[in-house]
This record gives structure tokens, sequence and C-alpha cells, in this order.
């Protein structure tokens, strides 16, 4: 029995210590931030959503340009202070400041009466905290994302580093992962639609939030991801295995195939509307 | 052409009295407070989930029966002030305490550096905030539903008063429904499915959240909430036209109702399982 006993007590210290280990490193912590950081972002825009609107009941001449904007006019609406200065100051537009102040004032709005400025006045400064409390966790990731995926933060940014990094669980993992894996990360779901229902397979995932696939034409996007997969690829083994800097070669490098398939895509254009074409449709059969 | 002037400013002025007319009410201002509410809450719960993966990386033994304790904990940790006292108040229950902390002591968890530190404990007050905006806006809501929906709110709860006002756009409006979409108000998805192709019809939208519907048997729910928008219908009719507050007749005669049929349903059980008979199955025919 004794021994039993100290056997169990061995094995379960043991599987404490490689818990422990598991998370020793600060990765962990920046899978966590960045997935936090996403998810807030989501709901930041819920919350502005339903803040515009509620500001619309009682300034409806005015419709924001951007989220802060619109959370600074509601709270000095809520604290009865919405005069010109802070519409100025919101808009960056004297001019369209002083036109909307000018409607503003005839006031085609509601009142608010007390309790409602106050509750009214919470909300916006929720909206205001959530934003505060994004840019913290955004310092947060671009430090440790500098600290942990230096290379690969260099050649694409540090939030989609990290975000790369949730999808993958762990830098040793990304590091193991082929080019193609890195490109698709992002786009499971899109995947698993292609293998079960035949629908036209994903070019990228997260790598689709990259300003250079962004803005290339649309029939040159799959294979800017692709170099850009490919290359990550590498700095990914660099910041995992090596620890060395090596994403300033990278980098050039990838910006001259990136070059050269903007100069390829613009030489040879799509045909005239594959898409709708009927040889298209033929080869689009839903397999199941 | 001055006429034509004098003209466009006078309709224009007309309109523009017709919208503030239109908002001069609070039943809108509740209407953004409820929305903005139920937003809320489902973030607050997205945020919890975040919170306690987080949290679990640092102490992978503790798990949160509820989400204000959670944010307790990874606060009081965040701040290197973890001790069996903060538990003890966190968990409500000294016993599991104790026995937590003896385990957390062992230490599984990754140890914070300072930054994370930081960050997270950003994380946990963003948690705290949001809750406590909820707070607050749930006291307007209680506040303004009482004032503006005293018969519907008292037979129900205010905030079920309050989503059933959002779902109509105003208190008119509730106050023209037959109790049978007053029943379904919040289910429309489901209604539609039902009407495009022959799924069952729904029996209940916001509906369902009443402890009288949730805790009635499964063929009886549907008359209970039946039974609900019948003198809930009622009750909207008074709040907004005679104003008087008649909501005690009403919900005494609604509480004979709901014992009735709850007797009944004791008394007729369902047949087995109609759900899996063949029958069944043969009626639940696609229309489209």
């Amino acid at each position: 029995m004794a021994d039993n006993f100290e056997l169990k007590k061995r094995l379960m210290g043991k599987a404490k210590a490689q818990i422990k280990e598991a998370y020793s490193s600060e990765e962990y912590a920046l899978i966590q931030a960045i997935n936090a950081y996403l998810e807030m972002n989501k709901q930041y825009n819920l919350v502005n959503e339903r803040l515009s609107e509620w500001n619309g009941i009682y300034v409806p001449e005015f419709s924001a340009g951007n989220m802060p904007a619109l959370a600074k006019v509601a709270l000095a609406l809520s604290e009865g202070r919405l005069d010109v200065e802070t519409l100025k100051d919101a808009l960056e537009n004297p001019k369209r400041a002083e036109e909307l102040f000018g409607k503003i004032s005839m006031g085609m709005g509601r009142k608010m009466n007390g309790e409602e400025a106050s509750v009214f006045k919470s909300f916006a400064e929720y909206s205001i905290r959530t934003n505060d409390t994004m840019a913290v966790l955004e310092a947060y990731i671009k430090a440790a994302a500098g600290r942990l995926l230096p290379n690969a933060a260099y050649l694409t940014d540090e939030k989609i580093a990290a975000e790369l990094l949730a999808r993958a669980g762990s830098i040793e993992r990304l590091a193991m992962l082929p080019a193609g894996t890195i490109q698709l990360l992002g786009a499971e779901k899109a995947l698993f639609k292609h293998i079960k229902f035949g629908s036209r397979p994903p070019k990228y995932g997260v790598l689709f939030k990259l300003a250079d696939v962004t803005s290339a034409p649309k029939h040159a996007k799959g294979r800017v991801a692709r170099a850009y997969a490919t290359k990550l690829s590498i700095a990914f083994r660099a910041d995992y295995f090596s620890k060395r800097f090596i994403a300033k070669e990278l980098k050039e490098s990838l910006q001259k195939s990136v070059a050269g398939i903007m100069e390829d895509a613009a030489k040879n254009p799509p045909k005239a509307m594959p898409r709708q074409g009927a040889g298209f449709r033929a080869g689009r059969k839903r397999k199941r």
C-alpha cells in the first residue's frame, strides 16, 4: 500500500510538472490576448451600432464617421455639453461641424430626462472603455509578438502573426507546418465545405487581412497569399529554431515576388467573366 | 419664387415637428436601453469565456461557478494578491475555497510576468465594468418599464415587457396586437421557417423566458404562453389607453388559468413519444 501511494504521488508530481512546463512559455499568454482582442473587436462594432442608433433619437442629424467620434459626441450629449467645439474635436472637420451644429440647434431630436441621460452616459463610457481596453491588449500583443515571433511579425504584422499562432496552437506547431497549411489557417470552415460539398477551395484564411492581398486584383490574391505563406513558413522556423533575425532579407525577396505576381496579373487579365460561363458551372459538381 | 421658398420652409418645419413628436415619448429610450442590455448580456458571456480560458493558464485548478466570482479571482491574481480570503469571498464556500487554495499553492499554472499581469488585469477589469454597466442599464429598464408599461411589467417582469416593446416597435403597436402575435413576438425566424418549409410552428418567442413557461411540462408550455399572451394583450391596452392599473386582478386570474393548465397537463400526460412515431413523420412534409 505504502509503495502504491509513493508511486501515485510520484506520477502525479510528474504530470503536474509537465503541465507547468507546457504553460511556461509566454506564447500561451499571447494566444489568450489575441483571442480576447479579436472577440472584443467584434463586440466593439456591435456596441457602437447600438450606441449610434440610441444617439440617433437625440440627434437624428448626426452620423459619425468613426466610432471614437461617436462615443465622444454621445458622452458630451449625455452631459448636456454638446457644443460646436466638441463637434469640431470629434469630427476633425471644422466646416462640417459648424453646419451640423446649426442643424442640431434647431432641435429635431428627443430631449432626454435626467435618468435617461445618466444611463446613456454609462453606455457611451462603456464604448470608450471597450476601445481603451482594446488598446491595452493591442500594445501587449505588439510587444509579445515582437519578442516571440520577430521574423513573422516583421514580415506581416504583430496581430496577424499572433492570430496565426492562435490558430496553430503553439510556435512549435507553426514551425512544423507546410506553407500550404499556413496559407489556409483561419479558413478551416471553407476548407471543409470544399472537401464535403465540392465548393471552391479557399485561397487564404487569416492572410486575407494583409494589405497586399486585399489590394491585389481578384485573380492574383491567391498567389500573393501563397508567396506570403512560403516566406512565413521560413520565418516561423527561424523564430522557433535558430532565433536569428532573417526577416529583412525575407521581406526584400517577398516584395520582389509580390511585384512579379502583380506585373504578371496586369499582363494577363482574367478571361471575360469565367464565373458565369457554362464551363465553370459544369465543373462545380456537388460531391456528397 | 418667394412663395415657393415660404412653402418649402413651412413643409420642412412641419416634417421636423413630426419627427420631434415621434421621438417625444420615453418608450424610444427604453427600446434602446433594452436592446443595448440584451446585446451586452451576450457579450458578457463571451468575454467571460475568454477570461476563464485565460485564467486557466495561471490557475488550471480553478473553475468559477459564476462570472463575477471569476472576475474577482482573475483581478486578485493579476495583482498578485490571490489568497485564501479572496477565494472564500469569491466562491462563498469556505471549505471549497480552502481545498482549492491548497491545490493552487502547489503551483501547476504559469507564473505571469509584469507586462502580462497588467494586460490580464485590464481584461479582468473590463469584465467587471461590463457587469456594472449592465446593472445601470437594468436599473433604468426597471424604472422606465414600470412607468410606461406598469400593467405588463407587473404581469411578467420589466425586462420581458421591455423586450416585447422593442420587438413591436411602440406601445401603440403593442396595444393593437392580437394575443396570438404577442405570443410569438421574438419567434419570427421560426415562424417564417414554418411558413416556408413546413417545420413545426413556434409556440412562444420572448415569452419563453417566463419562469412559468420554462417550468411547465413540455406538452403544456405552449398553453401557458398562450394564457400569458391573452392577459398581456389586455395589460398593454390598459397601459396605452386607460393608463389604469388593473394588473392585480389580471395576475390573479392568470395564475388560476396557469394552475388549471398545469393540473390538466398532469392528468393528461402526452402519448408515448409521438415525435418518434411514423405518423408524425408522415405529417411533416416539406412544402416548398
